[in-house]
């Protein structure tokens, strides 16, 4: 109400937005009621519960305004699919609340909302209700994920066991190196880089993953510190001590070209973040279970590590020796 | 992962903050496993259905930073809880994104919890999950609100008929005539316009009302924007016309007093937002039971206007002669 109207920017109202933007993405649940009733409804399966999760993303922190329009508001609904991965949930629906600065114009809008509609296809979820609103700083999208599990099957953060072994999916360090090659703007990128800046840009929740992983891990998150700095979390909550073997993490082609394999590098990818894979513990006896995971899903799972009895997070190399890291992860503030 | 640390704010890092100050928000619910799970998890009761609401509070639009602290909390969970008054339902939680400048320090911080803290306790609700970033820019807090609703009795605003009458609960006007109050910073402040200040600094969502409207009301929302800018958005989606009538709007004495009763003051009032009431619209033969809801309730609940066929909203005078108004409420942007 003390809004300034003094920079006006060209696009069509909030309602008018809504209507002709954000409606459609909310067409494909009845339970939006077309956006008209500033709340959404959700029914949940006998035998379910709801998991909730939210996570905003903001200009100049989480993505750059020059990014792809469209990806910025597919990433902000990624990271929170990626939470609802790591606990094992499908996705069900999700609320945005967009703060929207001057200069994001009816053109920005319409891209940023086909991104959304893209992987709304892609993932199976909707739009139950939102809020834009003007200002007068950074662009702001917060985004409030829900998914179903059936009661109890919920992995958390709390049940890794001395014994038990710790692995990843995917790859690590990319989307960090992907972020650098953008920031040098170098416009001679190749196919290569392309890729590691793909996956700064669009990560790619394991959902399919985090389901199946579902009664075999005995705790799971999704890495977005950095590796270290999120194992270390599972390792407060659960009371043990995560050692991660440095020769052991899985880098790409892509980040050992840029990088080298060598245990600087691998150090760095431990601890530079925005990966959205799942790192997990699970017990021994299910090793070949995981392996069949990984080959029913076509995503890699590494075992990089093993939960022990102690505190903390430790990176050794070959010979077993600690390797010194200056942080676990990205501070945020 | 590009922001700049060159202003660090004189407060704990984010784990620390979650743990000191957020966590405790949530230790009344299982569900929200003490925050350690970045994601949190609701069971529904048999029969019911899950109503979710977003709504964020911006520095400088919503509130200023000047308002009281523990209040800015509390106004922010409050505007959420009134969007679920005003589908029927009972609050259940809420997951909250705080986007903090450096100027938030710790001492901010534990007044504002402190504010929600004193909220939750009354309106039985507890934290579920949340975000803590830095932003360079004004502080927003955006809450997604969770609650609970046997499945179909939620309260829609397409559901006006013609014939109903319409109605609105409490007084309009107050807490725009409040905010004018606390920007004019006059120090001398008599208790009618303490109390016209506090409807803007604590809004009070209607949730007991909200409840017993359920079965009642056809259609109904929250007057957030101003009366006759919400009203209008029943007409559009119930395809009706709706005509207020201003010496029938209901204005507090505090407001009187400041603005007089007279019809441009009365048509202030019906476009000046941030009232929190709950406007509805129900047909004639419940006028008796909506006098018994006000008198169990304690809640005043006034007559206003009344449904007819045709399109928008109306706002006439005791000869029912349009009263002109410049803009039905406030305008986003």
């Amino acid at each position: 109400m003390t809004n300034s109207s003094s920079d006006r920017p060209r696009r069509p109202g909030e309602f008018e937005l809504i209507a002709r933007y954000f409606a459609p993405l909310a067409a494909g649940s009845p339970g939006a009621v077309g956006l008209t009733d500033d709340a959404g409804f959700v029914g949940l399966p006998a035998g379910q519960e709801m998991v909730v999760t939210t996570d905003a993303v903001i200009e100049g922190v989480h993505f750059r305004r020059a990014d792809p329009v469209e990806k910025i508001g597919a990433k902000a609904l990624r990271v929170n699919l990626s939470d609802l991965a790591a606990k094992g949930a499908d996705p069900v629906g999700y609320l945005m609340v967009l703060c929207l600065p001057a200069w994001t114009d009816e053109s920005w809008i319409r891209q940023f909302v086909q991104g959304l509609a893209k992987d709304q296809e892609l993932f199976q979820v909707t739009l139950l209700g939102g809020d834009t609103t003007a200002i007068s700083g950074p662009l702001v999208i917060s985004i409030t994920a829900l998914g179903a599990i059936p009661v109890g099957a919920a992995i958390h953060r709390h049940g890794a066991k001395p014994g038990d072994l710790v692995f990843v999916s995917g790859t690590v360090g990319d989307a960090a190196c992907g972020l650098s090659l953008l920031q040098a703007e170098n416009p001679a990128l190749g196919a290569s880089e392309s890729t590691l800046i793909e996956r700064y840009l669009l990560p790619e929740p394991r959902l399919s993953l985090g389901r199946r992983l579902r009664g075999v891990a005995t705790a799971a998150l999704d890495v977005s510190d950095g590796l270290l700095a999120d194992l270390n979390h599972i390792a407060e909550v659960s009371r043990v001590r995560i050692t991660v073997e440095a020769p052991r993490l899985p880098l790409s082609a892509g980040y050992i070209r840029q990088n080298g394999g060598h245990i600087g590098a691998r150090a760095h990818a431990a601890t530079a973040g925005d990966d959205y894979e799942i790192a997990f513990t699970a017990p021994p006896e299910d090793r070949e279970t995981i392996a069949r995971l990984a080959a029913e899903t076509g995503i890699a799972i590494s075992e990089i590590g093993r939960v022990e009895t102690g505190m903390g997070v430790l990176l050794i190399d070959a010979k077993g020796q600690p390797v010194p890291v200056e942080r676990l992860g990205y501070v945020h503030f």
